[in-house]
């Protein structure tokens, strides 16, 4: 694994060349778009309604913005700013409209599968994930300086041209992110761990106070006395439904190993309360305590 | 369960007639300290070592502070605002020293065994619990405004007189607190899903993360990608180990329960993951989502 922090923008490197094509305007694609544009870059993007186009010119998202693939033409790196589905299962005018000398990249949040289907498809496809993001989706959501000082992160292969690479890392450095390469499976992995598993645990609780409550005729009191701790815990559990299903279908395998892990922790907190092992579970939170700031 | 928002303190009801006294002087007690002084109420404090109430007379916490139990003498309310351990234990001169005629509370997380131990031992006590926090504790942590908005929960009893919880009431009023009365065990019960068990889900998940991470070689890796959603989902899990301990110990049964609770939703979310259920997991999802706002 290497890391760098991001530079702000030269205006130097093979990015400025050519125009930099976005495929999506949503949060991720919206966000480079208006970086990318005050970073001195022309931005090309395509969208697939109408509608998205009309609104995501008024917010002036990229400097052309098109429902027809012809606008990526000339462009000499796009981004695939799609869902992780649509990224998995593209359209077959979409594939014919990407030209082969751009390098292309995506922002999914898994890597494996996304390797597989395009590392075929596409003889300069680049893997990476930025790591960042709101609440919010579609067009409205795309704002300035989203990326700045969070991991960016490739997962290259044997078959990744080193200036492929190259350049997404200069694209990313743009829009002022920390950039980090690692292998695509230890990435699925950590982020099962950190993002995908949590938002299971997280609606488990949700689930739990409600159920429990309801079970112990007090499900008005503990919407009554849950305080800033649960409204915290239960944050990513009460997110947005649609991508926390995808994350969990396209990184099945690693996010059912999580929560594997994640159970184990579990009973054994739960055997040291039922064993009254008191001192052994003070331990065991004085440990979490002192590992918790090595993820802030 | 009966409900009203707390209005600033008035000045004219029973609470003003006499001093009100605080047994500890840590967070809770010296926010209690300095909250009923600027109410206009006489305060005075009990503390165990002489260099805290040097420390607690600096911070003017209370009117008069002192490590002699006499300084209690004369008080119409006092409040236990002692570790959950210590009230469950109280000390010989402490019992000898609560006045018969006082009225005795107490601000523990936990109500049913605090009862158990308490109306035996004091005609006129009354189980209460300010749900109100920071992460701090000690003679330094004690603020201003702690308990404004906050819950403040009593949970009387048969034998519970009318006058002294109309007292501790007060109390809470003039601290600005959103006064409740409820079942003590359906406070318990409650406090464990909200509150108790989610320590332990936050710890695991902090375990997780950790021994996952070491597991796939990505230990350094799931820090450096642990974000914003991770750090809230966690921050409960990273908390004071001596009071996650306190709490299952003192709730231990409601808390293998709430545990129990959890597992069951935790097991059908994943069991959706491995049956390939998208749809359904993204109902289950979606109604996470609807749930939230109701415990906020």
């Amino acid at each position: 694994m290497t890391s760098s922090q991001g530079e702000p923008a030269q205006g130097t490197g093979a990015l400025h060349e050519r125009p930099v094509g976005l495929v999506g305007l949503g949060l991720i694609g919206g966000s480079l778009g208006l970086d990318l544009q005050a970073a001195g870059l022309e931005v090309r993007a395509l969208v697939h309604r109408e509608r998205t186009a009309e609104r995501a010119r008024e917010r002036q998202l990229a400097n052309r913005i098109d429902t027809d693939p012809a606008v990526l033409q000339g462009c000499g790196l796009i981004v695939l700013a799609l869902p992780l589905d649509r990224l998995l299962d593209p359209p077959t005018e979409l594939l014919a409209a990407l030209p082969r000398e751009a390098v292309i990249t995506d922002v999914g949040s898994v890597k494996r599968p996304v390797l597989e289907r395009w590392e075929p498809l596409h003889p300069r496809f680049v893997a990476s994930h930025p790591m960042a993001g709101t609440a919010e989706a579609g067009v409205e959501a795309g704002l300035r300086g989203l990326f700045a000082s969070r991991p960016w992160v490739a997962t290259p292969t044997a078959s990744t041209a080193p200036a492929a690479l190259a350049l997404v890392q200069e694209l990313a450095q743009a829009v002022r992110a920390q950039w980090l390469c690692c292998a695509a499976a230890a990435h699925d992995q950590a982020v099962a761990l950190i993002s995908h598993m949590p938002v299971l645990v997280s609606a488990a609780l949700l689930e739990a106070a409600d159920q429990g409550g309801q079970a112990a005729g007090a499900g008005a009191l503990v919407r009554q006395l849950a305080s800033s701790g649960f409204a915290d815990t239960s944050r990513i559990g009460g997110g947005n439904p649609e991508l926390g299903t995808l994350m969990a279908r396209c990184n099945q395998g690693a996010v059912l190993e999580a929560i594997r892990q994640y159970r184990q922790q579990l009973g054994e907190l739960e055997a040291l309360v039922e064993r009254n092992a008191w001192p052994a579970l003070q331990q065991r939170l004085e440990h979490c305590q002192a590992l918790r700031p090595e993820f802030l």
